[in-house]
């Protein structure tokens, strides 16, 4: 089983077919950047146009058993969230609409300071906010996922004490591998784990060691040193994987509507577009390459497998429900 | 089993108890008049917080099953529906959009002209509008019903032409027993229950003989001589119920914003507010006095079964789920 804990590709029936080829049973894709409610439907929308034309590829995902629906069908089913809390302007009443709708993560922030959280490019963090609180209640009972991947680490820690449900960093990975902004120290991956959360390993070159030079060796030994230190149940693949984007889809992720001048983020003015992948991984028919890179790290092939797909398999078919009434 | 195809109550834990004490299984419920997308977006948040206010009491429908569920838990089950296409505004996906929310019936109009049909206040009536039949399609493809209660004679017989699948009027009655506006004419009625569409048999007093003075064995009798003409099959009660709502409301039903003066619709200037109810269905209580009522026309116990709620759920079971992918 494989599973992509994060993608946002620019989205078309060649991509769906790799997603196939690469043997992609599930695939969380973000839809939402920094869209209000309306805007966020239209991508919605759009997304039920896809699963019209693609029947016989893809399908929505909106339990665990959908994927095995999707295996035995031979699609990949795909899996809804949002980067940025927007969606939901500052009505929480819309955290239930927009899991009605499919959504099963939200991040609570992206890179900047939200109505619930603030983001890791931000020079203070004064943590959840009061807002903040009452929205990770509610996204714990109806079942929609805290995502923390660009929130920063007293927000992230307090989300995860806060949070009577498991919480993910979709796609990072940590910060002693490769000191980039976006990746997470250990307490923090320590404080996700600790609740049972997940870490997805994000494939963005900007958080790999050596960028786009990163040598699969190197990426899938740092996996391994991290299911020492934290135990391969909470690990998983969040690859980020944005292909065939336009540079202007990165600039739409970085400045949105919120300023008037270009924010570079991970990127800067002689970089500011999409770095380039790593020649091992291109697109969706890589994931064998990860999984043959894992195994050469000598991991077993229950704990491969367990990466590959199964950790997160686990944790949607514990997250993605509503609790029990009174609960 | 008792089942009332639409009610537009000022909603209340004693409202949803009397639907308890009169044996209510399910019910329709209006949660939309003239509210755009966003506006209908907020009526589903309310109720959802009903829900998770008075669990004991109601829940949501969105399958026939429901009902049973309801039924074996001793609660109403709460199916929605508009009474205008507003919800939809002008953009078509929004009506898979509002039927993954739990959105069960749409009136293509309502008593005006909308983007899609022509309703039963104007006084020309050019059919179903080009957008009209695309949307017709789309209701048919997700399960979405077509509702042509507040629709004119021409608009109704061409939706249940194009539509593929049973259309409804969920809460009229026969003009040959009550010439008023609202009720329809026998050709109206025929042309809708040929496809296997439904007639639920409203109380609003403006739709009965002699309005609020109708007598329960005028109103059983109408049924009973409907059931003759047209199936018994085909028969179910839309009570129109409007409970405990403020007069304020039905100039909102009939003005909404599309006027700056007052549009009386049903009214008058000496009556403009809800007309007083039968002293026989004053309230969710009352379904009992018209299980009785139609018992005493003569009607075999399963022929008011099936009045009652049994042909309701039928429909229900049979029209609320999208078609089969390239059906």
């Amino acid at each position: 089983m494989r599973i992509d804990a994060l993608q946002y590709a620019n989205w078309s029936k060649t991509i769906f077919e790799q997603m196939r080829e690469g043997g992609v049973d599930a695939v969380h894709v973000t839809i939402s950047y920094h869209e209000n409610f309306r805007e966020t439907v239209l991508n919605f929308e759009q997304w039920n146009r896809w699963f019209e034309q693609y029947p016989h590829l893809i399908m929505k995902g909106v339990s665990a058993k959908d994927i095995d629906i999707a295996k035995k069908t031979n699609r990949t089913a795909i899996f809804f969230g949002f980067q940025n809390p927007s969606p939901i302007e500052d009505d929480i009443g819309l955290v239930e609409i927009v899991h009605t709708l499919g959504a099963r993560f939200m991040q609570l922030t992206y890179n900047n300071q939200s109505l619930l959280a603030t983001g890791c490019y931000e020079d203070e963090d004064p943590g959840i906010t009061r807002m903040g609180e009452q929205v990770i209640r509610e996204m714990n009972r109806v079942g929609l996922v805290i995502d923390m991947s660009h929130s920063s680490d007293r927000s992230t820690m307090e989300a995860a004490e806060i949070s009577s449900r498991p919480i993910v960093i979709s796609h990072a990975n940590p910060h002693s591998w490769m000191p980039a902004r976006r990746n997470k120290r250990d307490e923090v991956i320590q404080a996700v784990v600790n609740g049972g959360g997940m870490l997805g390993f994000s494939l963005y070159p900007h958080h790999l060691k050596d960028k786009g030079d990163c040598t699969l060796e190197s990426f899938c030994e740092m996996i391994a040193r991290t299911a020492d230190t934290f135990g391969v149940e909470h690990l998983g693949i969040g690859s980020d994987l944005c292909q065939d984007q336009p540079d202007s889809v990165v600039e739409w992720m970085r400045v949105g509507r919120w300023s008037k001048t270009v924010d570079y983020g991970e990127g800067s003015a002689d970089l500011p577009g999409f770095p380039p992948m790593p020649s091992w991984f291109k697109d969706n028919r890589d994931f064998g390459n990860l999984e043959q890179g894992l195994k050469n790290t000598g991991m077993s092939d229950n704990e491969v497998k367990a990466v590959m797909g199964e950790n997160w398999y686990r944790f949607f078919a514990g997250n993605f429900a509503p609790l029990p009434a009174n609960s």
